[in-house]
């Protein structure tokens, strides 16, 4: 397998690194795995997330665990393939991508390498084309919300939502983005704010529950968000909080766009109901938890609603930023997450 | 003074006593109150909080400085009363009870432990006006979503708003409450929840950012918050998230409730935009502190944003619960905030 570099991930010619992005922003510790099951941890963990990155990931582990044991058995690579497809059960990239490699192997070892690499040359390719696609809706003296973290950290090139951003910002526009810190897990006040301040973009991190004043008091131009799954119909899941973040764009008329590849528009999924949504354990909403320590606030055993994801109808979407071009809702409705291929 | 006894506020008759707000709930820690300095501390630190216990132990902490130096100068009374009054500047509570005690000063000593008196009295008596006012409100078999704590531990009575869904309770209704743990600093998760943890109501905890797409799914069907302040046309202060709540709760067509004493309006502030809205400690938002331990995970020195509390424009309050009585949005459009004393 090639060489390959991204933010978070790293193929050297030998050994597979992921950046822990449980550690950040506290240390940058680069972790080697081994093998499909190292890589479904490092998933689970979320040591690598993103649903872009995930997909990649899962790829470049899975294509490495063949080239290793060229002689490795159907039985051995249809269990890794499986058990990586269901590391996480929203992200349709991860599928997308273990389908690929599937496909492939039928071919042999050399098709899943490759098919591996194009994975990842795809995602980078297409974070490019979203970030010049979505920095053209950014006016310059803009103030832009983001939730979670659709960065770099989540991809392999520049990332979706974060990447329009920062497109924008090498754009030269001048523009102050607000970071939802995203309870419960911090992937806003964690990593966002890490890329922001690498990037030297300028940011001001707030807690999620912010958001709604700034935008009462006209603190807040756009919001732009990434995607873990689009529905055909424009429904979409991302990181909790999203929800209430689009709706409150849309009572407060700011304009809110999703910034995704078309690898997260699933095809066999025609409404945000039929996408499944994953309960998290609820030790995180109890306290928080990470490098920086672990505390614990709540009473002990408390009952805890802890959903990973939240899904938001199409009709909050002013727009769709994909790789292939931006499609509002009456695109959307008129089809164009049916038939477009978005390929760059 | 004579003895007066309430979940976060003791006098023996011999020490002012503080349940130390900052410990729950992890340890129930009373602390010892020795001046209106001591007092003033405890406000600022959160040890004491809640807009009329704020009150209650700032005139409790005056009236007992002025019983123990009887020949206390008025100099001295005015320099304790001027710093009490300014300790927590959103809180309304807090100058009203400081005025009454002002005023009494100008009779005798006295008059000023008569008052301190009465001050406590009466907010026993409009939480539980306001807990029954409230508590019609409430079905059986309703999901009530609260945010921060406007508790027994917020009042010297049984509290506004968990006031009215604790009297809910115990009039047989069979209700559930969603309890927004209210970053930074954890109210809802810490207090709000040991408060309902030892009344033996069923509540389930969630970060603020799931309460909007609970309200999707149609699983919230009253909002009942309390308030710091309350201009004359309706509009309120109250901490930083409840806006958010406010307008997700219109948007959804959930109706959302007021619940506060009369103190708490303040008839010499028009409008919202009059209330001063205090600005925080970054390091709140860069992290969580507490009992509990304290950690920090965001970048070290980012930009933060820290308001403790948001206004909320009187049109998505679906009516004011107060100890006199239940004031929709017409109501407060006719004048009713500006006329009714209140008083129960």
């Amino acid at each position: 397998m090639k060489t390959m570099l991204s933010t978070g991930l790293r193929f050297d010619g030998d050994a597979l690194l992921i950046l822990d992005q449980q550690q950040l922003p506290g240390a940058e510790v680069w972790l080697e795995c081994h093998s499909p099951f190292d890589m479904i941890a490092m998933i689970k963990d979320l040591k690598v997330r993103g649903a872009p990155l995930i997909g990649v990931a899962a790829a470049l582990a899975l294509a490495r665990y063949v080239e290793r044991g060229r002689e490795i058995s159907a039985e051995k690579f249809e269990a890794a393939a499986r058990a990586l497809r269901e590391a996480r059960p929203t992200a349709v990239n991860l599928m997308v991508a273990i389908d690929r490699l599937w496909a492939a192997r039928r071919v042999d070892t050399d098709a899943v390498i490759a098919e591996a690499e194009r994975i990842f040359d795809e995602d980078v390719a297409m974070c490019d084309c979203i970030a010049n696609n979505g920095a053209r809706l950014i006016d310059d003296g803009d103030t832009v919300l983001t939730h979670c973290n659709a960065g770099a950290l989540a991809t392999a090139g520049v990332g979706t939502a974060l990447g329009v951003i920062r497109r924008a910002f090498e754009l030269g526009k001048r523009i102050r983005v607000f970071v939802d810190e995203t309870r419960p897990l911090l992937q806003g006040a964690r990593l966002t704010a890490w890329e922001l301040t690498k990037a030297g973009i300028p940011y001001t991190l707030i807690c999620d529950n912010m958001a709604a004043g700034l935008m009462w008091q006209g603190r807040i131009h756009r919001c732009v968000v990434g995607a873990d799954r689009i529905a055909v119909n424009g429904d979409f899941a991302n990181k909790i909080g999203t929800y209430g973040v689009a709706a409150m764009a849309q009572v407060h008329g700011i304009p809110f766009y999703v910034a995704a590849p078309y690898t997260t528009v699933d095809r066999t999924c025609p409404t945000g109901k039929d996408i499944p949504i994953e309960q998290r354990s609820p030790g995180e909403v109890r306290g928080a938890a990470g490098s920086f320590g672990r505390v614990s606030w709540a009473p002990r055993n408390c009952e805890v609603y802890n959903p990973a994801f939240d899904v938001t109808p199409a009709q909050f979407v002013t727009a769709f930023v994909l790789d292939s071009g931006v499609y509002t809702h009456d695109h959307v409705r008129a089809g164009a997450l049916k038939s477009s291929s978005g390929r760059p």
